[in-house]
């Protein structure tokens, strides 16, 4: 990858003497831009263009090649792939369309391409992209007119090209530049997945975003963006939603699940902060590049006018900030700073003749109250100062904070000097306080998910799901081994009692009936099962069983249940003499509690994805539900039930009992991971399971295997 | 109010030869600014400003003075209104502080303003306020500093004049004007309600704009905005949301309506568009300004690079728009247009080197086609053509159409001309695709309002409502009249009796149980309940009445009740020959059915605001619920009603069977009429109300008035 960011030497293919053509434009922006290696030119027709020779071959060129950019047409970039290979190029920009984009004929030609550069150990960028920007060495291989991006330190990956170029232009008009940025076309070779640890490693980015329309390799960006996420934010901007379909489904947790909850759940889990819109992200972006990250959630707001503090106070609940409690001594010290008609009381008004000392004053008292872990200071154009004075004041407390302070600047043609000298402090300003507080909201969202990610604990394995997948014939190392009898082979739909046998063999607690042919066997059955218990006769030919004194209730012991199987047997006999009588089933007696949903589906890109919530009938059009990404840690499956009405419930509310969120909790991390070590496990499903003061016990259940 | 906008003569109280002053900064606005109409100057020490005489007394300017700007501290002010007043002034401007918002003496200091201005038929605007800008006329009474606003055709009346100033200088910078301006400050005497009807009768007002913290008059606002949104869109940003403390309540209802609620349904109701950020609220006044309305949500996506249209095409989704389904026809069209590369589908992907012409050509058919009610035009900077170049092919065809077409220009530097052409047409330009969308769904909004507003039918007066308040002694005029004996008097906690027989004479059917002392009076009152019926033997000594044979169900005729009188009277005595027999309860037998919630509170300022939703215990964690204002149409009943899954369900769902959601809407819409026509009615809650096949039944419910 380092051949696309630091090459030594890159040769332009198809470079063009003619100022309209892609080849002129690549050649410019390559020298005139600065690059300080070594770029030659290559054209069959040859020539002289800045200067420097057009080569009419790259053989011909001396020494080595690290990066090539192909600006050459769709049906000629094998040979010249070709002839990179041959060069030892070790990397190519391939911008030409006319590939996967545009037919089959085209995708034929890309499968053709990563051909052979996976035959050569060469990588692609492309095709039908932009290529590569480096602002800090310069490195410069798009086509875009000039002035390249400003320096900056975020980095931009992109599967629009078009949205690149847009952005490019746009940031320049709001004052902020990029790292790298790479726009990635088809992805025939290196995807966003391959380029994140580029990014990471890279000393000149601070902030990672992404503009993504799908994921090739949903399991590989979760395992990459989340190692990097503890490093360096990541940002993504995810397209899509419209097109994410239906999919078949048995289950509701299927009917539910859609491609969009699975990427929501893979953002989640590997940290990413996602995002609506691209000035969002932006927004975020460069506040995550310049602020430190506060602490908590708790935000001071200092302004010189109510409107724009209430309209930042109104915002923090929204994004799940709150107001700072200011404590008792912070707001004697700001009532001995402020005029007698102004608000001490978080939002902190200062009237609209607020000094820059007094504006510096609060700012410095708001920061040393305990209760306050973030400020959002608000400038609209100051009636009476100059506001780049009260800019000025404020810089060297911004710079040096340990909390975040962001500030507002309103207004336009009134604040330009005010925004520059921010600006030029490295210190980013917002146009209203809405805006402020969104991005402040993902400086908390990423303290948050670090503090989580110090807390998570290392998941447990579950090693009994992989051996149970090994006995079940679904593992492809377990091939050679016949299945024992009693376990169900895969089958489209499993039968109820398959199901529970695998709900059981994960450890969730099933109110399965189970078979017991001797008063012995039902004793040792019953140990296994637990307690209370339901007895019944065992019979063919008894249907009404409770009708002859077939059914026992309350069995709470195995010598419970041993008299138990007598007393049952002798008065079966006596009611239907003629009855063949096989023994007795024994089944989990469920006591009362609260019920709900636990479900899992096969995700096309993120293995197993997770629901959790309200069951009964209802569930679809209720949607109290949460998902999240097998296999949880008991953080994660903590979160996804406190998401919802019915894991909340399970604390107890008013009449309602608290049932025990433990069992829940430790069944959705089971179930978990017996669908992420199952894969032709395609749905499974169980509703609903009965939640207990002490403990919980799935009642019924359904399950796809896909064979 | 004419005063204000369109005065002859405008005297500047307080007018000052300091160039620092606001008593020379209102002046300078005033004369420099061009007002066509005579300025005169007062103050106490005389001189010349101007060029023109400073008069010592208000009461030395020859003629007559329609409105006076008081630039005089607060403690000066009420004798500067009895000089107005002997003035014969109209109205007057009071931009100074120190009143209200200061201190207790300060609200008295306002209280006598108002008394001078009520005693002498003199209006006021502030105090606390910037004051008003008519940029046509013009008019600039602020002493904000030059270039005033630009001309345009929005109207925006703020009760924050930090955030009019902050808002006219970033207009400025985003290249949009306004019509009028008013800051309103303490609204000690004109309130945004009082303006809203010369914002509507002003002719360069086409769109109005709101930036409120809270409302005097809730009830009024709504009549008067109502009547307005419905030849002018009105828009509003509310906050405050931050400080809506949660209610003492006794209810469900209660515990669940919040004052951000109440506000929610009062915007609805008046047809005002709300918005949470500012730049969401001028997006969408501007696409108001501009745009025809679309008469559908189905909307077409033309754009030259894949990575925009996609954004566009999913913020389509999220703001309750779709993408239209073009038809064969139109297809056929499209491809024959298109290079083969190309995506004729919505959103149609004209690819890079998209020319005007193609540009212009593909936008005729997108137009032309029935499914498209509206379109969003992408412009990145084109890579091949000049993109002012495109939006000179694209701008006839845009002002013409009958039908919205919103472009997006992306970028900044490369499309500033692009930007330029479209606004001096009087297009406005978005900068992303979600902008667009986003003020596309108001446009889309509003046609809905309109339609909403056509199909709208007289509200049903309910007249038993009133004649009931009047019975129950609620209504002043029935004061005299002492209360029959069987209506329940006011008192803090209804009976559940006296609730029923609220909810029965509203026209609600109960269950409540009714007494029969004889077989007439059973059937007659049986005729009156309705069908099928339970009855029970009715004795002060009779306990367990089913025990006995003192239950008969499903009575289904008056007949069956006569009979059954006879009969269940006959066994009572055969059973309990010693017990005190008064007759039989008569009930409604509440069939199977579904279970919603009804409810009402008191709002202090919106008079009643309704909730329907999901009912039982778990209304308060589930939150499946809608609110609206009282007295509702049926059609906002039915919007309420489908906005829950509660409601929705009504219609049938799986093995869910279908119930009468027409008697739960009757049901709801009686029940807004009597918490409308009640003003002492607290709170009152059917939870749960039966919804059978056919009917609706009240099981229980409660009520709180206040005395």
């Amino acid at each position: 990858m380092d051949a696309f960011f630091t090459p030594r030497a890159i040769a332009v293919l198809g470079a063009s003497t003619s100022p309209e053509k892609l080849g002129y434009a690549v050649a410019r922006n390559l020298i005139e831009g600065g690059f300080p290696g070594e770029v030659h030119l290559v054209n069959p027709r040859g020539g002289f263009l800045f200067g420097r020779p057009i080569f009419t071959r790259l053989s011909e060129i001396p020494g080595e090649i690290d990066l090539a950019v192909l600006i050459v047409p769709a049906a000629a970039t094998p040979q010249a792939l070709r002839e990179c290979a041959a060069k030892s190029v070790r990397a190519a920009i391939i911008p030409s369309g006319g590939f996967r984009e545009t037919d089959a004929a085209g995708a034929a030609l890309e499968a053709e391409c990563l051909q052979i550069a996976r035959q050569n150990g060469l990588r692609l960028i492309g095709p039908n992209c932009i290529g590569v920007i480096d602002t800090h060495l310069p490195l410069d291989t798009t086509f875009l007119a000039p002035p390249p991006p400003e320096k900056g330190d975020l980095a931009l990956l992109s599967h629009s090209g078009a949205l690149a170029a847009a952005v490019i232009d746009w940031a320049r008009g709001q004052g902020f530049g990029f790292s790298r940025i790479v726009s990635l076309g088809n992805q025939a070779d290196v995807t966003e997945t391959d380029l994140l640890p580029t990014c990471a490693d890279d000393p000149h980015t601070r902030v990672i975003c992404l503009y993504l329309e799908s994921l090739g390799d949903g399991a590989k960006f979760i395992q990459t963006a989340r190692a990097i996420a503890q490093r360096k934010p990541i940002l993504a901007l995810k397209t899509g939603r419209s097109q994410a379909g239906a999919r078949a489904a048995a289950s509701h947790t299927g009917a539910l699940a859609s491609s969009e909850n699975a990427f929501q759940a893979a953002f989640s889990k590997a940290g990413v902060l996602r995002f609506d819109t691209l000035e969002e992200m932006f927004d975020s972006a460069l506040a995550l590049a310049a602020f430190p990250l506060p602490a908590g959630g708790r935000v001071t707001i200092l302004t010189n006018a109510g409107g724009p503090g209430v309209l930042a106070a109104d915002a923090l609940e929204a994004h799940g900030l709150s107001l700072a409690d200011l404590t008792p001594a912070t707001l004697d010290t700001l009532r001995g700073l402020l005029p007698a008609a102004a608000s001490a009381h978080n939002p902190v008004d200062m009237l609209a003749a607020a000094s820059p000392a007094l504006y510096a004053d609060c700012l410095k008292t708001s920061l040393a109250d305990p209760h306050s872990d973030a400020v959002i200071v608000i400038l609209p154009p100051s009636p009476v100062y100059p506001t780049e004075q009260i800019a000025a004041a404020l810089l060297p407390i911004i710079t040096e904070s340990q909390k975040p302070i962001l500030p507002v600047v309103m207004g336009a043609g009134l604040v330009t000097a005010t925004r520059a000298a921010f600006r030029a402090a490295g210190v980013p300003t917002f146009t209203f306080p809405e805006r402020a507080v969104a991005a402040l909201s993902s400086l908390r969202r990423r303290s948050q998910f670090l503090e989580e990610m110090e807390a998570e604990s290392a998941p447990e394995a579950f090693p009994a799901a992989a051996a149970l997948a090994a006995r079940m014939g679904f593992s492809p190392a377990a091939a050679a081994h016949p299945l024992p009898e009693q376990i169900p082979a895969p089958s489209e739909n499993l039968p109820a009692e398959a199901v529970f046998r695998l709900l059981e063999a994960i450890g969730i607690p099933v109110a399965a009936p189970r078979l017991a042919e001797s008063p012995e066997q039902a004793a040792s059955l019953a140990a296994e099962l637990g307690f209370p218990l339901v007895m019944k006769i065992a019979s063919p030919d008894i249907l009404h069983k409770s009708d002859i004194g077939g059914v026992l209730l309350n069995l709470n012991s195995p010598e419970a249940v041993s008299s138990g199987y007598a007393q049952i047997l002798a008065v079966a006999r006596k009611n239907r003499p003629q009855a063949r009588i096989v023994g007795v089933t024994l089944q989990r007696q469920a006591q009362a509690g609260q019920e709900v949903i636990l479900g899992a589906v096969r995700d096309p890109q993120f293995d197993a994805l997770m629901m959790f919530g309200s069951g009964g009938v209802e569930v679809e059009g209720l949607k109290d539900i949460a998902f999240g990404l097998a296999p949880l840690s008991r953080r994660e499956a903590l979160a996804m039930v406190e998401k919802t009405w019915a894991g909340r419930k399970l604390s107890g509310f008013r009449a309602i009992a608290p049932a025990d969120k433990e069992a829940v909790i430790e069944a959705l991390v089971r179930l978990s991971w017996l669908a992420y070590r199952l894969p032709p496990l395609s749905e499974i499903e169980i509703n609903p399971l009965r939640v207990m003061e002490h403990g919980a016990l799935a009642l019924d259940a359904r399950a796809i295997v896909l064979k």
